[in-house]
C-alpha cells in the first residue's frame, strides 16, 4: 500500500500525484517553501490532504527556526503561515489546518520556540492520524447509504490520495465493500488534471474494487441507461447552507443526477464545513493556468495560444445534495440547521480535546 | 483555407483530422477500402462529411471495376456499398449517401458499367457541393436565432471539418458573424477524441471568430455564471420525433442548458433526419475502443488495462431541444409534425431534382 503523505527526519514525504499512475515516486520536501510549492503544483491535492500538508509545512518551518529568539520566531512563524495559506484558495481545510497550528502556537508560546516547534510537530502528526480516523468514521456513517449491488459514480479523486488515507467519498465506498456489499464504481476521468483516470482508478484497483473509467461527458449517458444508482463525491469547502465547492464538473454531475432522480451524496470531514461562509457564492474559485487545458503534460491538444478557461472548482447549490456525510454523522436538508448542529456537537468535542492537550 | 475532402485523379483527398491541429496533412485514399478505413479510423468524421466520403468511396470503387461485365459489376458494386456502410453505425448520412448512390446506379444501370461509374462520380461531387450549399442555407436560417453579442457554447466539431465545408452548427455561427453580429464561442474540448479542442478551435481561429476552449465538465460552471446565451450543436441522426443522436456529451449539455433556461439548438441537414426511426431509442450507438479513453495518442492516462466505457454518441430527447435548424428552415416543437413537413417539402424538391437528373 502507498502513503499519501508522511513525516520523516528529512522532511515531508509525499507521493508525487502528478506522475501517477505511470510512476510511483516519493520525493522529500525539506523546507516549508518546498511544501508550499508542492501544494501549488498539485504534487499533493485533495482538500484534507492539503490540510495535512499545510500543517506539516508549518511544523517543518517552525522546526527550522526554533533556535531564533521568541520575537524573531514569532515574525517568521507568521510569515510561514502566510506563505502556506497563499498556495490555493478554495479548499478550506488548508486554512483550517493553519488556524489549528496557530492555536497550538498561541497555547505553547510562553514555553519558548523549541517547545513550540515540538508541539507543532506533534499537532501536525495528530492532524494526519486524525484524518484517517475521521475518514473511517465517515465511511461507516456513509456506507449505510450504499446498497448491496450499487453502481456508484464518483468525480475526481476523493480517495486515500486526497486525504491522509482511506478517503472521503472513496472511504464511503471502501466501508461499504468492507461490510460485504458488492459495489461497482464508475469513475469520471476529471479533466483537466485527470484525477479520476490517474488516481481514482489506480487506488481502487489496488483495493480490488471494480472500477470503470469514463470521460466526464459520459456521466449523463450512463445515468440515462439506468447504470448509476448513486453519486458520491468529496468537497473542498461546504458553505453554512450546504452549498458544496468541489472539483470542476461536480455541479454538472449533480444536475444530471437530479434529472435522473439519482441521489447525490457529498462526503467530507467537518473541517470542510465553513460556517463563516453563508453560501457557495462567497467561496473563492481558483482559476488555474489555461495551459492545463490546452496541454496534456508537454503535448499540445489545441492550437498554439488558444484561449482557455480553467476554473478548478465549481459550486453545487445545496438543493441538489441529498445528504452530506461527515465524520460526525450524515446531515440531511435543511443543511443550514443540521450542519450547524453537527459542527456544534463536534466543536464541543474539539475544545475538549484541546483542553486535554493544553494540560 | 483548407478543404475537408476533395476528389482528385489519384483518389479521395482528405485532411487527416487525427493529426490536427499539430499537422495539416492531406493524404490520398486510392481505393474504396482505404476510404472505408479512413472513416472507421476517424481520419474524417462528422455526419455530413462521412456521407460525402462514403459517396466518393462508392464512386472510387465503381471507377475501379468499370471494365467488368455488368453482372460482375453489379455484385462488386453491392459489396463496395456494404463495406462502406459497415464503417460506422450511428450517423445516418452515411447510409443516406450510399442509398442515394444506389439510386443513381439503378437509374443508369441499363447504360452499362462505364456510364454508371461516370454518373456515380458526378453524383458524389454533387453531394459534396450540395452539402456546402445546404450548410449555407442552414446558416442563413439559423443565424436569425443568434443575437448580436451572443456567447454560444458548442460541443464537438460541427464545422467545416465535419462537412464538405462551412459547417452545420459552426455554419450557423459563421452566418451570424457574416451578418455583422458579434459572437463569442465557448468550445467544449469533447473527450475522448478532442474534436472541440483540436478542430473547432482550429477552424474558428482561421476565421478570426473569438473562441475559448473549456473542458467538457466546465459547461455547467459557465452556464451558471450567466456566460452562455445559447447552445448550438450538430447531429449524427435525428429521429422522427426530434430525438437527437450526437457526439457523446451532447445530452449532458442539453440537460444543463434546460436547467439554466438557455436555448439548445441543433443544426443539421434534412439528410440527418431519419423518419424511419421513430425515437432516439432505436438509434444504434457506436461503442468504440476503451483505448481511446485510457490513452491520448500513445500516452496512457490511466493504469494499464483499466476497463473503460466509450459510447461515441448519446441521444438527447426532443424535449430538451428548442429548435432544429435545417437547410429547409427551422423546425420547432412539435417536431414529429414539423420535421415531417420540412422533409416532405424538401422530398418533393429532391424528386424534382432527381427527375431533372434522370432526363
Amino acid at each position: 500500500m502507498f502513503e499519501t503523505i508522511a513525516w520523516s527526519d528529512e522532511g515531508v514525504v509525499m507521493i508525487d500525484q502528478r506522475k501517477l499512475p505511470a510512476v510511483e515516486e516519493y520525493p522529500v520536501f525539506k523546507t516549508y517553501e518546498e511544501v508550499a510549492q508542492a501544494i501549488k503544483d498539485m504534487v499533493i491535492r485533495g482538500a484534507p490532504a492539503i490540510g495535512v500538508a499545510a500543517a506539516m509545512g508549518v511544523a517543518l518551518g517552525a522546526e527550522s527556526i526554533k533556535s531564533r529568539d521568541p520575537k524573531r520566531f514569532d515574525q517568521e512563524f507568521q510569515s510561514i503561515c502566510t506563505t502556506l495559506a497563499a498556495t490555493r484558495p478554495t479548499a478550506v481545510n488548508l486554512f483550517w489546518a493553519i488556524e489549528r497550528m496557530k492555536g497550538v502556537y498561541r497555547r505553547h508560546k510562553s514555553r519558548g520556540p523549541a517547545a513550540v516547534a515540538a508541539a507543532l510537530k506533534t499537532e501536525a502528526l495528530r492532524i494526519h492520524d486524525e484524518d484517517i480516523r475521521l475518514n473511517r468514521r465517515m465511511g461507516s456513517h456513509g456506507a449505510a447509504l450504499i446498497q448491496d449491488g450499487s453502481r456508484v459514480l464518483t468525480h475526481c479523486n476523493a480517495g486515500a490520495l486526497a486525504t491522509a488515507g482511506y478517503g472521503t467519498a472513496l472511504g464511503v465506498i471502501r466501508a461499504a465493500v468492507e461490510q460485504g456489499k458488492r459495489v461497482e464504481v464508475l469513475a469520471d476521468e476529471t479533466r483537466p488534471f485527470l484525477q479520476g483516470a490517474r488516481l481514482t482508478v489506480w487506488e481502487l484497483q489496488k483495493d480490488d474494487i471494480p472500477v470503470t473509467l469514463i470521460t466526464d461527458n459520459m456521466a449523463g449517458y450512463y445515468m440515462k441507461q439506468g447504470q448509476v444508482d448513486c453519486v458520491v463525491v468529496g468537497a473542498d469547502r461546504i458553505a453554512a447552507n450546504g452549498d458544496v465547492a468541489n472539483k470542476i464538473g461536480t455541479y454538472s454531475v449533480a444536475v444530471l443526477a437530479r434529472e435522473h432522480q439519482i441521489p447525490f451524496y457529498v462526503a467530507a470531514p467537518l473541517s470542510t464545513v465553513d460556517l463563516d461562509v453563508p453560501t457557495g457564492d462567497e467561496i473563492p474559485i481558483e482559476q488555474r493556468s489555461p495551459r492545463e487545458v490546452t496541454h496534456l503534460g508537454e503535448r499540445a491538444i489545441a492550437p498554439d495560444g488558444a484561449p482557455a478557461g480553467n476554473p478548478a472548482f465549481d459550486v453545487t447549490p445545496h438543493r441538489y445534495v441529498a445528504a452530506i456525510i461527515t465524520d460526525a454523522g450524515v446531515a440531511r436538508p435543511p443543511f443550514l440547521e443540521n450542519l450547524r448542529d453537527l459542527k456544534g456537537r463536534a466543536g464541543n468535542l474539539d475544545s475538549h480535546a484541546d483542553s486535554a492537550l493544553s494540560l
